[in-house]
């Protein structure tokens, strides 16, 4: 195992081999979907044979993007003459059952950009400077000699504008936008892209944003937002959960806010998502429940009725706000 | 008058200038405050005396900007003896009552990116293929040799960011990234800035949004989308009438809708704010009720009540949506 390599010392493995394997992890996003993607083509137009794959199912909100039929769920196959790169995997897990791919090619590589990387490949890029791994395939292009179009700056567009929160984000750095500017001249229609991306929402999502926000609630003097989702709104919205996903940034970014929850009523309990400004850290809550996460961002569940729930966790809340 | 001229001619007018007053629109946006705010903080270095000046006062959303206190409301003063240039103005009545302050002048200019522009100033710089205002304001800078530091940056990425809804509008492009790109170098804090400009809202304006989605009708087979803000939701919420600007879109966005809009109880009858996606146009179904606007963003009022006023409404969006 190589501790840290160099993009040329990728590009040389990928040009010398025939078949390729390219992995991406599970629950995959816009980062993990496009890199893929984007690296797919270049790699077939020098002739190579290229195949993606990813344990979960492409979601509904990538499948504008061109060739997304491509990723396929892993298969069993006694083939072993390939190489395996994982994009944007920050360990084994997160291979999901892509791993026995990556454990039986003759030669295992990967390319990502999390700081918590396990190293796992026998080849290792991992560069947390940058704010996407697409950023990682775009400089591998260069290395590679491989043109820049229209659809693979739609793949590196969708891989550093999810990943940055549409440039939100502190990873944002200067070379985010030279990447950028670069991906404008080679044709990205960027406000067709950005529509889906950014502002197209599902009906579903639409109608539980509507009763997250009528069940808002400011609590700690303004400083803690609470909402929450019952069984009942999933039905009545005709919603499905992960429908839900997000909703609670909605609830931190309010002025005067420096923590937030939403409760969702699930099978199994009620499931919080936390989220926190700095100096706080909602991970120190969560682990109070069993559950974790990160400092400004972790989740748990709450084995009880929606009113104790919130009454446990309106509690650990506002001692976090006092400490 | 002149109709077209160049940067180097705008540079030389202003380097020779002692006294200068900025001029920008009524209800002015992040362009124009970001724009002049970044010129007038220029200049002042190079030893000029300069104001800026707007008949209306900076909102609550952008007063995180330093020095937004220097923008003031027009005073009646007999001095002369001083230059004006407009930035982001389209045309004599959006300067309100700045108008005196340019007739006044020894010499007017003007930096604009209004396709619509009307070439009212002694000096005229309109390139409508920019995104932003704040665009020229950044090659202007190039011209005078003026340092982009933070300060500057953080004016200018709120211009450019805000007129172009932050990278998602067709009016992008790789010019646009080249200059952020430098706005990086020169120590933009993005996060930060991105926080105040395109996250945070009030918690008045996040309960209208829970309002209007609570209200939230799709109709005309899920290709019209129709929501509607009482007069006592603005009540309830405590919520001023402009904290329910942009909530239209929010109702555009949906998978399958075409055509939008939000009826709005005011004391003048219901307001209408209307929205739809190419090839359709809203501004035809505003000015059938004496309203207008562009193709697809535009408004009416209806002196009607308001089941009255919606059910005349569906039918005229409908049509178009038909037509």
């Amino acid at each position: 195992m190589e501790k840290t390599t160099t993009l040329s010392k990728i590009a040389e493995e990928l040009l010398v081999a025939s078949n390729i394997a390219i992995l991406i992890h599970i629950q995959p996003d816009g980062d993990a979907i496009g890199s893929s993607l984007a690296l797919m083509l270049m790699l077939r137009r020098m002739g190579k044979n290229v195949k993606v794959f990813c344990q979960d199912p492409v979601p509904g909100s990538l499948k504008f993007l061109p060739n997304w039929e491509e990723i396929s769920t892993p298969q069993t196959s006694n083939n072993k003459d390939y190489i395996a790169i994982a994009l944007d995997v920050s360990d084994e897990g997160r291979l999901g059952s892509c791993f026995d791919i990556l454990k039986n090619a003759k030669k295992s590589m990967q390319m990502d950009h999390h700081a918590t990387n396990s190293f796992f490949a026998d080849i290792n890029l991992v560069d947390s400077s940058v704010a996407a791994t697409g950023m990682l395939v775009f400089r591998l292009a260069k290395e590679l000699g491989a043109n820049i179009d229209k659809d693979i700056a739609t793949y590196l567009y969708t891989a550093i504008s999810g990943d940055t929160g549409n440039f939100c984000f502190p990873s944002v750095t200067d070379e985010t936008f030279d990447q950028m500017a670069q991906l404008m001249r080679a044709g990205l229609d960027i406000a067709a892209n950005a529509q889906q991306l950014h502002l197209l929402k599902s009906l579903g999502n639409i109608r539980m944003i509507g009763s997250a926000l009528t069940s808002l609630k400011i609590k700690a003097g303004g400083r803690l937002s609470a909402m929450c989702l019952l069984k009942e709104d999933f039905l009545n919205n005709n919603a499905k959960l992960e429908e839900a996903d997000g909703i609670v940034n909605l609830g931190l970014y309010i002025h005067g806010v420096e923590a937030a929850y939403l409760a969702t009523e699930t099978k199994d309990g009620i499931k919080f998502n936390l989220r926190c400004l700095k100096p706080y850290d909602v991970s120190s809550v969560a682990e109070q429940f069993g559950g974790g996460g990160h400092m400004l961002a972790a989740g748990c569940t709450i084995e009880n009725s929606m009113d104790k729930a919130l009454e446990s966790m309106d509690t650990a809340m506002e001692a976090m706000l006092k400490a």
